[in-house]
């Protein structure tokens, strides 16, 4: 097995109990037609026998683990499926409440690293005849929206197709070319490229942060607000809250047509106005809004290849503002103000700029990197667009998917949203000492839906 | 508040993934008459009304977590108590194997340094009729000994009481002396006694380990044996496996009269058949007998105090003999020329080697510290006397409690029995990695005793 590159391990080295650096997906299926009570735990024991696991899913960072210096890959000989593969079940009365209670508390333990890092969790005794998987992957092997495109990849569009493999199996049904390790991998379109462009940046240290730092900077420079300090922005704990929930795309879209704003716009708005709901509950709203960092796919001007580049817009939130049709116009007009910015752009540049996501992550990760004060954004809220059809898991429908992601220091809060079956899915992933309640954000998003639906409909 | 003894700060500093340095204690309860599905929802609930958290309980550890240097103690003025007290469901069926498997999983992971060092799992699905406990206090807050008092004085010997506290509240019904801070705790007879004195050797560092080691080797030349390698003197991961099961002490004691040994003389014989048969299947027995480290309580010859004192003796496991009578016989003659080793000693000397069970934990903690080759004994089997009455939680009668210790560096396996309500409670606590199907131990347990009932009575 090979050195890590650097930009490898620099996820492994800048792993600590107050900063676990693994990605996570949360999915709810259907249990199929005719499913008995044995199901779930039936299914565990078959896929403890597909022991043929894919080099990714083998891997283990090997030689001095915790110290510094460069680290290794090795292949883990011993694979104990029994640890990766998990049965859990919830306690009474079963609800997404005790579900979401559960991924929580997966989500914030540090994954073993003398085994290959990841692990995959069914879940039973979730009410309205469903189960759930929650599944942990190290950024070191995979960024969060491979992840996410991996467990997609893993179901059938065919509610009659049997016999599929776990995503761990080297025999899985469709391409599994972007579950090949890092570096490895050819380069995936969207986000997840770009991604591996700003790893690259990561890898550099201090210098690539200084410069991803100035780019924001300057994009800054040309909007006419600036972040304010939240209680978003400060150090974080290891111990994790998350809250998930998906909403029709056709009540966004209906919103979105009649204000002229897009699907994304809608969705920042609702973001906007339960937040701006949700601080004010707890005392700690901001006099100037809340700026979002919203990473948007852009047209590159002078691509060849013909694909997307990833830019990064930074949005206001308008949470100053008290009308929700208000704030919705504010998002608009702030969207369409950051995507001139890009206009005209090379794609050098675009990539140069698609770093800014991952800035925070990349200043906490070099050490002694200095601590931006104001913070350049308050929280990062993407979106990554899914499969418009349902999927199935061996007959089993697939309700929803929604990210579990990465906060970082002084990002106490990621919000990421994806698109599956029309509905648009929500997944929120704060620290858990500095984002108390975080599961009321979910009734204030219907909430600000309800109220734009009302206003503008 | 003061900073820490170096005796609590070195628990933390020795503590990593590879290493967690808490131990834990799992009870099981049944449900009492007329409780309803939602009984232990409610219960838990309604222990999270129990704001009033005593000191103990409240203490996390502050300054620069995870760095080297002297660590001071702070009050959690923000303590979320729904973190610490967690309601966890079983996946059907809710066997006890079910149960085993999540309080493997909940032992292996870290308590999380900004927040008190302890959690409280309410654990329901359990089959028969019941629920579990599942108890996880940091090292550096009290000694597994100290914790299991703990739990005992929560509980009580009415079936009738209610209105009972946790054990985290100052006001729990019976004297809380011994869930003080360390330090501020009058001394505690018998094995946590000597735990103390042990963490002030710990304190001395290299060369209180040099010394304790110095006391083995010669405890060992007056023997005529000396431990082999074996699979259990490995360095170990952080994944745990833990397994627990109680048997009749009647049943016990009976084998006892007819071959003329004590309740644990016969304890450490199931043990060495159970661990004979255990490594035959798995093909890693040593030509040479085991050796097992065996706490015993022994009367000071000089003691003022009229107090016990604490004695290790090194035991053959004679786990090289094929007939379970003579390996019974081996170990009644191994215990009896130890305590002989301890006559006409003074307390003081007794003291000094009571240090040895802790010395395993003592050097993987001192930085740097040589690995003793070969292994000064195999495993450590300690027996912790408990309560003889059944005891209740508010009604809810105690079916068993078992000890959830911590392996260490060269030390992969534990045993830890404790006695409760006529039954000998066997708790084995093993990494994961190295101490595969734990659980098998526990059908040669009862097959090693059902073996000398044959041959004895």
């Amino acid at each position: 097995m090979p050195m890590m590159p650097v930009t490898d391990s620099m996820f492994l080295l800048g792993e600590s109990r107050e900063h676990p650096l693994h990605v996570g997906g949360l999915q709810l299926f259907e249990l199929p037609p005719g499913a008995g009570p044995g199901y779930v735990s039936d299914m565990h024991r078959e896929l403890l026998t597909e022991v043929d696991v894919q080099p990714l899913f083998r891997r283990r960072p090997r030689g001095p683990v915790g110290s510094l210096g460069q680290l290794a890959w090795a292949n883990d000989d011993l694979l104990d499926l029994e640890y990766h593969v998990r049965l859990s079940g919830l306690p009474t009365p079963g609800r997404v409440r005790e579900l979401l209670e559960l991924v929580s508390r997966l989500h914030g333990s540090l994954l073993d690293r003398h085994r290959p890092l990841w692990e995959f969790h069914l879940i039973e005794g979730l009410q309205g005849n469903r189960f759930a998987v929650y599944t942990k992957v190290h950024h070191a092997l995979v960024d969060g929206v491979s992840a996410l495109r991996l467990l997609q990849r893993s179901l059938s569009p065919d509610a009659d197709e049997r016999g599929m493999r776990p995503p761990w199996s080297p025999r899985m049904r469709t391409n599994a070319a972007d579950s090949r390790p890092r570096g490895e991998a050819p380069p995936f379109q969207g986000l997840a490229a770009a991604a591996n462009v700003v790893r690259d940046l990561v890898g550099l240290g201090p210098a690539a942060a200084k410069y991803v730092n100035q780019a924001f900077r300057e994009q800054s420079a040309t909007l006419p607000f600036e972040a304010p300090k939240s209680m978003f922005n400060v150090p974080i704990t290891g111990a994790r809250r998350f809250a998930a929930q998906g909403w029709p795309l056709e009540r966004i879209r209906a919103v979105g047509a009649a204000a002229g704003a897009t699907v994304n716009d809608v969705m920042l708005a609702m973001c906007a106005g339960a937040l701006r709901q949700y601080m004010l509950e707890l005392g700690t709203l901001p006099d100037k809004p809340l700026v979002a960092a919203v990473p948007i796919s852009l047209r590159a001007e002078d691509s060849s290849s013909g694909g997307n580049a990833i830019g990064l817009i930074l949005c206001t939130l308008a949470t100053d503002l008290d009308d929700p049709a208000d704030r919705l116009a504010a998002i608009v007009e702030s969207m369409r103000r950051g995507k001139q910015f890009y206009d005209g752009m090379s794609q050098l540049q675009i990539i140069a700029l698609s770093a800014i996501p991952f800035a925070p992550l990349a200043v906490a990760l070099v050490p002694g990197a200095v601590r931006l004060t104001p913070p350049p954004f308050n929280l990062l809220i993407s979106n990554v667009p899914g499969p418009k059809a349902p999927l199935y898991w061996n007959g089993a429908r697939m309700q929803g998917i929604y990210p579990v992601s990465i906060p970082a220091e002084g990002q106490a809060l990621n919000i990421t949203v994806t698109s599956y079956d029309g509905s648009l899915e929500f997944g929120l992933t704060g620290c858990r000492r500095s984002v108390p309640h975080l599961q009321r954000l979910l009734a204030h998003l219907e909430t600000e839906l309800a109220a734009l639906e009302k206003q503008v409909l």
